[in-house]
């Protein structure tokens, strides 16, 4: 599949990197198309580098991997005829760190960055998924917990979610694990769980970890 | 140890009878003294209904079990006069219905339902615990997962902290598993949860779920 990274910090990068393993055709979009660690990320991996647009362009399948308090900005430079009909895996979490650390949300609780996304692009196929994890949790499953924890999606497009799932699977996520939260205002607990993560995160002193969900079978 | 709860619906009534299982000294309070269930309660565990100003005087550990959108309004009418240097174990969300479900949060982000009730009563000492799970599954924790999920502790005060987390750790839940995310403002944490819990309970079919941290050990 052609996918477009639109953001190549470290995420974009590193679950770009996993796509190419994988076999897919990946192009990650900087803002700047000559920004170093795209251009060696190019040359490490066999894909390409370029700008956001061109990332959009290329790819058929789009993962937002900007952070959420600059991703309206960033697709809205893009533009709509870049993206209509094109599914878009958001990961991004809107997090303010303009008051310090912890962060707050630029959005919340009746509204949700994936929803903002959705109203101001309403043909583009958004999938909310993967905001909940560290991206070296996102690539590599089974390091953690034995594999046996849980991802959400959150969607109103079936055919966008099953190829996002598709995707996950493929990198190593149990079926079961990758749980359907139904339509995309599931965005907004998904986004809303990211205090309870920074803060499990402080408290357990690594990023390197997840939930299971667990019930009475 | 005395033991007052403020409120007597099904989580007061199912808390404050485990309570008296472990041999505590247990005042249910109500809106009104002549609760039927209040009452009934009363007669099968052998603990005392009465109001809530009674069941605030009768306990040195207080839990607020009252509807978050509501908790407020009853700790004023009870009065800090009778609130003061006690500890107040605070397990409610502050879940608004007005609009229908799911419910939003009547406070999120930068502030949450425990801090607006320990800036109400500051000589109160306030423990966030225990409102990530349903009640069947804070008195039992060995029913789902095999015991081994996460329940988690903020606020101020050390001591009232470890008098929480004595009394949880007697419900049968492994203290490893009692994971104290430090001040007050952890909080918005497992408030901001309710909504992926909720989410969850739709998804699974059942609220007798939790979950389990899971990291690379």
């Amino acid at each position: 599949m052609k996918i477009g990274m639109i953001g190549s910090g470290f995420v974009g990068r590193t679950l770009g990197a996993r796509f190419r393993d994988l076999g897919h055709d990946v192009t990650i979009g900087s803002r700047d198309a000559a920004k170093p660690e795209a251009v060696q990320w190019a040359d490490a991996t066999g894909g390409r580098a370029t700008d956001f647009a061109g990332a959009a362009e290329d790819g058929e399948l789009l993962v937002n991997a900007t952070p959420g308090t600059v991703s309206l900005d960033v697709l809205t430079e893009i533009g709509a005829e870049r993206l209509d009909g094109k599914i878009l895996w958001d990961l991004s979490n809107p997090l303010d760190f303009s008051r310090g650390f912890p962060p707050f949300l630029s959005v919340a609780n009746q509204d949700s960055l994936a929803e903002q996304l959705q109203r101001a692009f309403p043909a583009v196929r958004i999938v909310k998924a993967f905001n909940t994890v560290t991206v070296t949790v996102m690539v590599a499953p089974e390091k953690v917990g034995g594999g046996e924890h849980d991802v959400f999606l959150a969607g109103n497009d079936d055919g966008a979610k099953a190829q996002v799932r598709a995707l996950i699977e493929a990198m190593g996520w149990r079926a079961e694990r990758v749980r359907d939260l139904g339509g995309l205002d599931g965005a907004r607990a998904l986004e809303m769980y990211m205090p309870l993560w920074l803060r499990l995160m402080g408290t357990l002193g690594t990023a390197q970890f997840n939930v299971r969900i667990v019930g009475t079978e």
